[in-house]
């Protein structure tokens, strides 16, 4: 048992009290408003300045944030700098942030990349992992998991045309290589699990199925790993819905699902009330954020919706 | 056909010219001499010392250089500054650098890691890739091989005790997970050899056969795969050796064999000349590099002789 509290406690305090969604922070410098961009001394001071509005407006709208560091990594150092920040603004407001970091790598460089992103210029609460050279690529950031609450999400079973190069291949009798990964998380957090029966690490899976089978899928992925929080990528710009998000719930929790683009760029694509292209010149991040917390509103509401459907 | 000549072709070259050592910076701050670590601004800085006294000591004898992303990484932003700075300064010498990275990531969000690692600040001639997520985390990188002669390792078959929980499961009669990544990423790079019928991306693929089962598998990998070019780790402090090394190249070429902590830590273990920690008390980051030279030639000439032996 933990004597500390886990920050997938946290999370799921978080989804009971401001719904399912993670606002992605993909925040690419063309994604600012132009007006905002060419005030800037950089496209990484644009970055940040744009991600400090979207969540100071939605911090009573999103469960949690998640930031892909590849945004911020093409930036380089300065780059890297506003991912710092956004991390530090967001975990100083109270909020939990989700390193999308997708990291993977064994023994001591593990426990290296455990230092650099839950403790230090890089802190986050959770990471994503990348599970392929096996479990000792998982088992090391345990660690600051009993020691300081932190949590991680491990790619189990994605959604993007690639997942079924390698996670979908068949490695036994009704077994995908995905249930090998989500069979050793649960294996490996079983012990350690918190207030609310999740272990301190889950998984990522997609949300996004096609056809009935794929449907019957999700849902027997959710029954089968019931001591993993998900992460549920895939929403909006990707293509997933709410009725296609909350078969990977579980009891109106369990986990959040991420949207990036639809939320951050709705600002750009609402020409409803503008006058078009001049209106939207004149965007600035304040305009932005609105748009954002309109957006992130509206995804949590129909999450909501879909499960009181549903109940 | 490429117009333009492929990294890959510059190692090849470079092998055969110097050798087989890829020697691995991954550099921690308590890897080098204590009394250059004390003179230091920061560890940093002491990182940045040493691994440029290392790689001036060894550019005549390493093939190619393979920097750890997760020892910088630690360090925050101070930590990238000097990976940035290290890159530089093996790429300004002419030398040939990998940037361990293993990303993974799909779409948008993978090419935006290709320009962070193939572009800017953090501008490499390789990086390696991890296959999870499916070749759509790998294709995106391809553009900066047809484009800039990049090149990348995809994480296919390691050595690490953990390899056995996902790479090694069977996924049909006489094939395991690894020999998907490594069809598929044979037939991604078919159309795109180079001079010396190597494709622009290769494998990691590791060499620590402990069975003689391990050691015709080592062979029928190589075997299987002439088209990929081999990253080898695990050689060295990692339990790894010249005979089991060769194994993994192919007419006397075809991989580089990485060794870190036996190479850049040769200084610290070398008690033999010394009056015991009182000298090495004393050492500096020209004893280190004089030592790491050494072990590099070692390493070289084992693996030499190792081929010569075979041949």
């Amino acid at each position: 048992m933990n004597s500390i509290k886990l920050n997938m406690d946290k999370l799921y305090e978080a989804v009971a009290a401001k719904g399912h969604v993670c606002i992605g922070l993909d925040t690419a410098a063309d994604y600012v408003p132009q007006k905002e961009r060419q005030c800037a001394s950089s496209d990484a001071e644009a970055v940040l300045a744009f991600n400090l509005a979207v969540i100071e407006a939605t911090l009573d709208t999103a469960a949690c944030y998640k930031v892909q560091i590849a945004y911020y990594e093409e930036l380089g150092i300065a780059g890297l700098e506003t991912y710092s920040k956004t991390l530090k603004y967001i975990r100083q407001k109270g909020a939990l942030v989700i390193a999308d970091i997708k990291r993977g790598d064994i023994a001591d460089t593990a426990s290296r990349y455990a230092r650099a992103h839950f403790e230090g210029n890089f802190e986050a609460d959770f990471v994503t992992l990348s599970p392929y050279l096996g479990m000792d690529a998982v088992e090391p950031w345990l660690k600051w998991a009993y020691q300081k609450g932190k949590g991680a999400f491990v790619l189990m079973r994605t959604s993007n045309p690639g997942m079924k190069d390698f996670q979908y291949l068949k490695t036994g009798p009704n077994r995908r290589m995905y249930n090998e990964v989500g069979d050793k998380l649960t294996e490996l957090t079983e012990s350690g699990r918190g207030i609310y029966r999740y272990g301190p690490f889950g998984a990522v899976v997609g949300a996004d199925p096609k056809t009935d089978e794929e449907k019957q899928e999700a849902i027997a992925i959710r029954n089968q790993y019931p001591g993993l929080f998900f992460l549920i990528p895939g929403y909006g710009a990707q293509g997933g819905a709410a009725k296609d998000a909350v078969l990977l719930l579980r009891e109106g929790n369990g986990g959040v699902v991420n949207a990036s683009r639809s939320i951050i760029k709705a600002w750009s694509s609402d020409t409803s009330e503008t006058a078009g292209a001049g209106k939207l010149a004149e965007a600035d991040n304040v305009f932005a954020a609105t748009k954002a917390r309109d957006a992130a509103i509206k995804m949590r509401d129909a999450i909501k919706n879909e499960l009181k459907r549903n109940a």
